[in-house]
């Protein structure tokens, strides 16, 4: 699909983003992404058992189904804050609706950074106001508020039809180094009501966010929106699903890239799998595997690694005598035992920024992707020096 | 349990280890473990589904319920070798059962190193000529023919009344970080036959072995075996079981510690959950987490990971108000929330070289422990830097 160069907000969105104090120095760490009219929306959240005050909230807001607005903060996650974090999260909600002029009922609130600090809602308060004169249309200005260990903004929109759909997104996936919560939100002005939008965005997580794991721990704030305004009218649902799944999943690629610490985006690719969900088991067990990616880190064709890592999912339909395994291209085993392959040719191929290990399982016709990325000193560096207050 | 200072093998068992040449220079990498007269034995295996030839011959060896002889090297394991490497299995069985006088089927073989590789077995056959004439009854002589990314060599023993129990064992369990499978062969004097060994051996490695895990990867060659040539005659059982058990948790302990570029054990002590499986599944689901692993790295009492890494098992009975956890004594998490600790005291504690992580669920009466080791630049170093071949 071809990606706008320059991502914009699509028409009757606007977003602004403000340092009030929450990071050191003048780094922003409040954004509000804001829509001129009702917007049908729906969301999906973590299902981390000790879910975010921000995310019990956010469930019950969506329940509406219609948002004006998403209010977000950044340093602080207002996780494992009890009652009073509940309450304040509807703080945050009820004084961006009052800037806004529309209900609390209508904003969805996030916060990511560290758990189990109060969130500093008086400066929260004290931020919101005056920003809805700043308002523009450009997605990175809001992204900036809301960044935690990404090393860029992430940002993408692409047309469909007379409509437009955008992506701004945080974090590094379904992972939770320093904190680093996904948060991913996905506006349109086009027109589809709550229920099928629901529908839509399932759909389109399912392969994307869903096969996503940088470390493979889950944070407590995972957040994934969807707002549709309607201004540019109707459009073909199976075209905007399409669009709404490939944009998904080349935001999950920017996620997986910019994991902490990468260096390389991991792309495992399972054919031939009994079902669907062998195939998804055995794509994550590989995107996890810390052996599969400390040689994507090392460039090395280390075909034990490959083997060990799939014949580890007991659950699942595995022949070894029909196991085949590409490295960008290059067959590095045939029927389960190692290819004849040109090794100083597939070193090469590892050292490409994208790297795709295929495995064909040979048992079926189910097929699954998960992106992640390699493991890396600077994983360790980052979370061994990060220190929690 | 009082462990020997000084390991010895159990009467009638005897060892010795050889430099063959499948190692640079003169290291050891081939080992014979020997019992005088004819031992009762059982043994467990890697669930992996693309067992190493040895696994796969040794299932069949297993069946007998009688060895004489434990055979194995070091540098190559004879993984995703075919049928030529089954071929080769027996040829090793056989060379070690001819050196000894007696059959094959008698004879356990193991093999830990490099995948893909086919096993050199003219150097195995002729590195076995008079290897009968070395035996010693210092098991570490024994040991130093099969480690691989080992640190020091691994034995222990304990008595049990007249009898003894001494464990040998390389790797770091349940990883395979160069291939550092676990291999570990239990010996006694005691008199069971093989069918209660086998027992014994499955409750012990339930809470010891197969609550280890170094970095969540399982090796293709994993193989515990216990051997009973009965010279000290009847033990009570449940005194027996008793010490196989301590024995097995001290040297999956000794395993975890050596975990590739570990500085600490970590040891996860889950209580007070609903069901044996839901504190083993918890148990495993913090020593895995890399967030858990390089805060102990970092000796950083980060409330929020240890929250994250509980509720991220989805499918465990977890209530966020009764879920308390403890950093070696100190208390980090009350009903969910970070609990009033002092902060230096526990990045103190988190310093010490075991790090007992203990979480107590609060919804029934369950517990497990789970071994491994803190994550740092260490382990990618040395699994970056691994060449295949």
């Amino acid at each position: 699909m071809p990606f706008d160069d320059t991502p914009v907000l699509p028409r009757g969105f606007r977003c602004a983003s403000r340092h009030i104090g929450l990071k050191p120095a003048a780094k922003k760490d409040l954004a509000l992404f804001v829509s001129d009219v009702d917007a049908a929306a729906a969301a999906v959240f973590t299902r981390n058992q000790f879910p975010g005050a921000p995310v019990v909230l956010g469930r019950e807001t969506m329940r509406g189904g219609v948002l004006r607005a998403i209010v977000v903060n950044s340093k602080v996650s207002n996780v494992a804050t009890g009652e009073e974090g509940l309450a304040r999260a509807r703080r945050m909600a009820a004084a961006a609706a009052a800037e806004l002029g529309t209900d609390a009922a209508r904003v969805l609130v996030c916060s990511t950074g560290v758990i189990g600090v109060p969130l500093p809602i008086e400066k929260i308060e004290q931020g919101l106001r005056g920003m809805s004169g700043e308002l523009q249309s450009d997605p990175v200005i809001g992204v900036h508020g809301m960044m935690t260990t990404d090393t860029h903004p992430k940002a993408l929109s692409l047309r469909v039809g007379d409509a437009t759909i955008t992506w701004v997104a945080k974090g590094s996936g379904m992972i939770e180094p320093n904190m680093a919560t996904m948060l991913c939100y996905i506006f349109t002005d086009a027109a589809f009501d709550a229920p099928t939008l629901d529908r839509l965005l399932r759909r389109a997580v399912h392969v994307s966010f869903n096969m996503l794991s940088v470390d493979s721990d889950t944070s407590t704030s995972d957040t994934c929106a969807l707002l549709a305004n309607g201004l540019a009218g109707a459009v073909p649902e199976a075209e905007f699903q399409a669009a709404l799944t490939a944009g998904s999943i080349r935001m999950t690629e920017m996620l997986a890239r910019d994991g902490e610490g990468a260096t390389h985006l991991l792309r495992t690719i399972v054919r031939g799998a009994a079902s669907e969900d062998d195939a998804r088991r055995v794509a994550k067990t590989l995107v996890n595997s810390p052996l599969i990616k400390t040689m994507v880190f090392g460039a090395d064709p280390n075909v034990g690694r490959i083997l060990m890592a799939v014949g580890k999912c007991f659950d699942c339909a595995i022949r070894p005598e029909s196991t085949d395994a590409f490295i960008n291209g290059h067959a590095v085993v045939r029927g389960g035992t190692r290819a004849d392959f040109d090794d100083a040719a597939v070193r090469a191929a590892l050292s490409h920024d994208t790297v795709d290990l295929e495995v064909s399982l040979g048992v079926g016709g189910a097929t699954a992707t998960a992106y992640g990325c390699d493991l890396t000193q600077g994983y360790v560096d980052e979370n061994a020096a990060y220190y929690s207050s």
